[in-house]
């Protein structure tokens, strides 16, 4: 992996002082004012600009384990059907882009669709895919060591192709029916954690299908635990290759210098592999919010950062962490905007104890 | 006090049913989907509009409490240079507000300065004043019960001029060395709790000013108790011009039939006692944010409100509420903007179990 810069130490010491400076007491602002740390120190600058071109990359796979009957509240073939609907703008993560002035961009890293699907839409969607679905992980690896590889690469490239069109803070959205399963085994495995302790509802499954569920996580878990201390083959054994993309996407988002704002479940997953790859990651990204699947919360407890919505979201798709733009708008402007105790001639002496 | 019509019943049933037809699981997008149901009940339409103008009317105003040594982070006389600040733009209220596309309009209802005071900046701030600070509400009533009926009665008329001006959604903000005494003391009496239950730090107080504060707090809620069940008696004996402003301003928008986003503590204080005064007036209410003061949590589970943001804001001005926006906006968007599983072709059965 290539070298990592911090965020700027300097800018950040210059951003916590300035809070000092406003015309609130420090602390008043709550997160904001952590958050505009944070920006300025992505940033390299005090005061931090308003993020100008978010994009969100919506990383689309299918995942052998949904063929396993009861564990899925949907059918697999609704991830084509999804990423139809991200391309003609009508799922929830475009109509949450427009309002962020984000742009949104979909790739099917492993759908289980036949070739061509797309060619109608948009055949660039599905010119980049890795395999067709992934083994499933309860008794077969993901996918082969070659193919992790090669969709560890493409989420880079991805990523190095966004910032290349002026990206200035980066999403990685999931879409594939089945893609908690991986992501809880991933989480599970990263965090030492039990079967129960990461296995969710994904969707919406039933008490039923979260038994059959939990069952399946646990075989992938035992299978995957002898790999604990090497990420990528973690990944080929017990991931899949589109979590596996949106790993090396995080990675080059932060040897790049750019900032990333994670979201749900999947995200969290790929952000604890990315953060075992390359452990100087972490510092560029900020959980956007907290997803009501279990493993989210103890990826974020392992990666140290603390979400900045509890929206009872479960959607994945980028949704989560495109509601936290305006948050980190709100932080970076009242770090630049707010008037100064000296420049509003207000007193900022104590009152007399 | 006037009919307060209830949210449209029908406008709510068509979101809560257009909810299970768009492209993801039926609660998968957590409390948007009921901030959606709630803008449609509101406005009474479905799918509800992006609200286009929404107004935060600060209250500012000092409080006889304040002058007791060692109980407010700031000297009184911060509040008149805060209300400058405020019409010259500079406070975190007047960034957010930009942001949010929101007017700020703050009303001295009650501020400790000389007469004139404003008139260099804008002399219409301080024509409204119903009294100048209040009195020290641990040994004598915060005022008149004719200027606590003044009181309200200018926060009703506020809400009619911003309503008048086409505003579609209102924000109480607050600013008020001291406003907190009064706002935890109400908090205390309407919801049958202890002094120590619901005395905070307000802008940032030590320990030692904390337990000074409770003594204040426990002594204005011995004064006050006999009033519980009278609240225009309880905002005169205990309460505060601003707060009797912030309660007539709340009472008012949903005689209107305008939706109002509650802000921190000093605002959940004025809702409780606006929902005594006119228990139908709530479900025109959303919670913004979740104060850190611990008066608010306790507000707003009596008034059966969620708050939606919990960002560690201690602020006050209509800061947290203004923060919601962009949440209520996304909610609004989603529901009107998602494709539906039948125009987008994508299966919404269920997969076998």
């Amino acid at each position: 992996m290539d070298a990592i810069t911090p965020p700027s130490r300097t800018a950040r010491a210059e951003a916590f002082a300035r809070q000092s400076t406003l015309t609130k007491k420090t602390g008043a602002l709550g997160r904001l004012e952590e958050l505009s740390v944070w920006m300025a120190g992505v940033q390299g600058v005090c005061p931090p600009a308003p993020f100008a071109r978010p994009a969100v990359v919506i990383f689309a796979g299918d995942h052998g384990v949904a063929r396993t009957p009861g564990t899925s509240a949907y059918p697999p073939e609704v991830t084509a059907q999804m990423v139809m609907n991200f391309v003609t703008g009508g799922a929830a993560a475009n109509v949450l882009a427009r309002l962020a002035g984000a742009t949104v961009r979909v790739v099917d890293v492993s759908v289980d669709a036949n070739p061509g699907y797309m060619d109608a839409l948009d055949a660039e969607v599905a010119s980049r895919r890795v395999r067709r679905s992934s083994g499933s992980i309860d008794r077969e690896d993901a996918m082969t060591s070659a193919e992790c590889a090669a969709a560890i690469r493409l989420g880079r490239d991805l990523a190095d192709e966004e910032i290349g069109r002026g990206a200035d803070v980066l999403i990685a959205g999931d879409m594939g029916i089945g893609n908690t399963t991986p992501a809880a085994v991933l989480v599970g495995i990263l965090t030492a954690g039990a079967a129960e302790d990461v296995t969710g509802r994904g969707t919406g499954i039933d008490d039923a299908a979260l038994a059959r569920k939990t069952v399946i996580v646990a075989a992938a878990m035992a299978r995957g635990a002898a790999h604990a201390g090497d990420p990528t083959s973690l990944l080929t054994t017990v991931g899949s290759p589109d979590i596996a993309a949106m790993t090396g996407f995080l990675v080059q988002a932060s040897v790049r210098s750019v900032p990333v704002v994670l979201d749900g479940i999947v995200s969290c997953a790929a952000a604890l592999v990315a953060a075992a790859l390359a452990p100087e990651a972490s510092p560029w990204w900020v959980a956007g919010h907290l997803s009501t699947e279990p493993a989210a919360a103890r990826a974020l407890d392992a990666l140290h950062l603390d979400p900045v919505l509890d929206l009872g979201l479960r959607l994945g798709e980028g949704t989560g962490a495109l509601l936290a733009l305006p948050v980190l708008a709100a932080a970076g402007a009242t770090l630049a905007e707010m008037a100064t105790f000296d420049s509003a001639g207000v007193s900022d002496k104590a009152a007399d104890a």
